[in-house]
């Protein structure tokens, strides 16, 4: 099945009003058990299920409008080549929605760093696929924009909300019922932080990166009773509001992915000497009675887990921190 | 069943002449496929085979003397207190084998940092086992002198033979078939050097190390797996005199040993920063057509295989390297 097929079938009926332009915003996601491998490329389908924590003050803002001359894509207000990778990425996804032949204008500003590992592309593409329903006047449901923003990047299907969420490995070939839900819990003591080690674009981007490792690491093997085991125990200390329980379960998850990484041939090491560093400061931390634990995702950048009431004492420990949340 | 029991059917009718002095030097061994779990931890049967490269001039030189007033133990000149772990767990070793209440006088001198992850206890309980077998005129085989080094510690049933070494993993429940033995070829153009991250102690020993992966380290299920191929791998490659495939598949499976560790709870990360920064150096200096790779132990130092022809590159990139072997 293709990307187009699952366009047009969401998409059937759905003729609203064109406006001229469609605006959207969409937030980052962290996740805290991580998507890491596809069971179906074209599709963006996941191995495993996974879940995020939303960054409601960070993400991407995007402007479409069509225009007859071919795609113009713009991030941060500067005009990129048609050969640019994000670019050449974006006008692909583009091609699914295109009517006739008609091109698009769009203006994307982002208040992350590009692929450095910090969910620049979930953000992306969910508020593409919004600024989309706006254009065209669809007047898409959550679970349908959820799908879509899937198929421009898998993590962009949890970018739709706020909060934790949850994104369904779901089964059926079309991808159907694997979509992102919000979890219908508060947890607004939670804060993330983001402890910047390179901004450097990845050596290895996380498609090839997923492919690699599912394919040649051994340890692959068991990454999916690994999920599956810290899922729900993500879910139940969620439940819980047991903090310790959360974050050793989400820092060994991340822990984890990264394992899996290093065992493929060839290796990926994302880590750079200063992420081995944090870590070791972040367990020096709780030894020493701060409650916090760390989470990265396909790049150097380590992300810290703490509850607002540690505030002060991680910054003291950690101050090149950035906020991400709260 | 417990040690003492396999020292007994292994002394069975074993009363040579008694020596004042039992004097003995055992090579340290690294692993090019490594030993990472026990099947039977009183016994230190693995769970996998493993196989090792012995460092024909760093090691243990032992010398053992009985002595009435309980145990003597020096390393390196100084005398030990009792209740130092060395001398504590050398002791508990040396009940295996005492015939009455008499003490053991031990003088060891290593020529490698003890507790480093450089093999300091194989090359130790190799010579120690040797030495005890000069003392008491045993004459026991190197299968059997392997079999009572491995109870003092795994790796030191590798450190009986020089060049290239199997450690079979065996099936018996005593442990019989659980030895190591010298691969029949040569390969005398193989390097390994030193790069020295740091000398520290281990925060967590090996033996607790595997424990705690083996128990909870998701990744692990995958482990036996991992070791099967890469051995297969590894003895054809040296069988073939293929470099490349060697060094990839050593580095391969020392990252995947450390990825289980990881994937612990509480996570097992040897690595130091400039553990990383070598990796990086190692891959870099592949990129540029340098054809070295990395292996490590159970601590954050870094072993660099190489060929003799690229010794000159080799220092020229890693002038922090000490040379091991060749």
């Amino acid at each position: 099945m293709k990307k187009s097929d699952v366009v047009k079938e969401i998409l059937a009926g759905r003729r609203g009003s064109a406006n001229p332009v469609g605006q959207a915003e969409a937030p980052a996601n962290i996740a805290l058990c991580k998507y890491w491998g596809k069971r179906n490329e074209e599709l963006n389908l996941p191995i495993t299920s996974s879940l995020s924590l939303t960054l409601d003050h960070v993400g991407a803002r995007t402007e479409i409008s069509q225009c007859s001359s071919g795609d113009q894509i713009f991030l941060s207000g500067e005009r990129l080549d048609s050969d640019h990778p994000f670019a050449n990425r974006l006008s692909r996804y583009l091609d699914l929605f295109r009517q006739g032949d008609e091109g698009y204008c769009v203006k994307t500003e982002s208040s992350v760093p590009v692929a450095a590992g910090l969910a620049s592309s979930a953000s992306g593409f969910a508020a593409t696929v919004k600024a989309l329903d706006a254009l065209y006047g669809w007047k898409l449901g959550s679970r349908e924009l959820s799908i879509l923003a899937r198929l421009g990047s898998g993590s962009a299907c949890r970018s739709l909300y706020s909060g934790f969420v949850e994104w369904h490995v779901g089964e059926r070939e079309d991808g159907m019922d694997s979509y992102a839900e919000p979890l219908e819990l508060q947890w607004p003591e939670i804060r993330l932080g983001w402890i910047l080690v390179s901004t450097a674009h990845k050596p290895v981007g996380s498609r090839e990166a997923m492919r690699r490792t599912r394919e040649s690491s051994p340890l692959y093997q068991s990454w999916p009773a690994q999920v599956a085991r810290d899922l729900a125990e993500i879910k139940a200390a969620l439940s819980l509001r047991d903090f310790t329980r959360l974050g050793e379960t989400v820092e060994a998850n991340a822990l984890a992915m990264h394992a899996t990484m290093m065992a493929a041939q060839p290796a990926i090491l994302y880590w750079l000497p200063d992420t081995v560093a944090v870590l070791h400061q972040v367990a020096d931390a709780r030894r020493q009675g701060v409650s916090v634990y760390a989470t990265m995702d396909a790049g150097p950048n380590v992300k810290i887990l703490y509850q607002a009431r540690d505030q002060d004492r991680v910054v003291e420990r950690f101050p090149q921190i950035s906020f991400l949340c709260g």
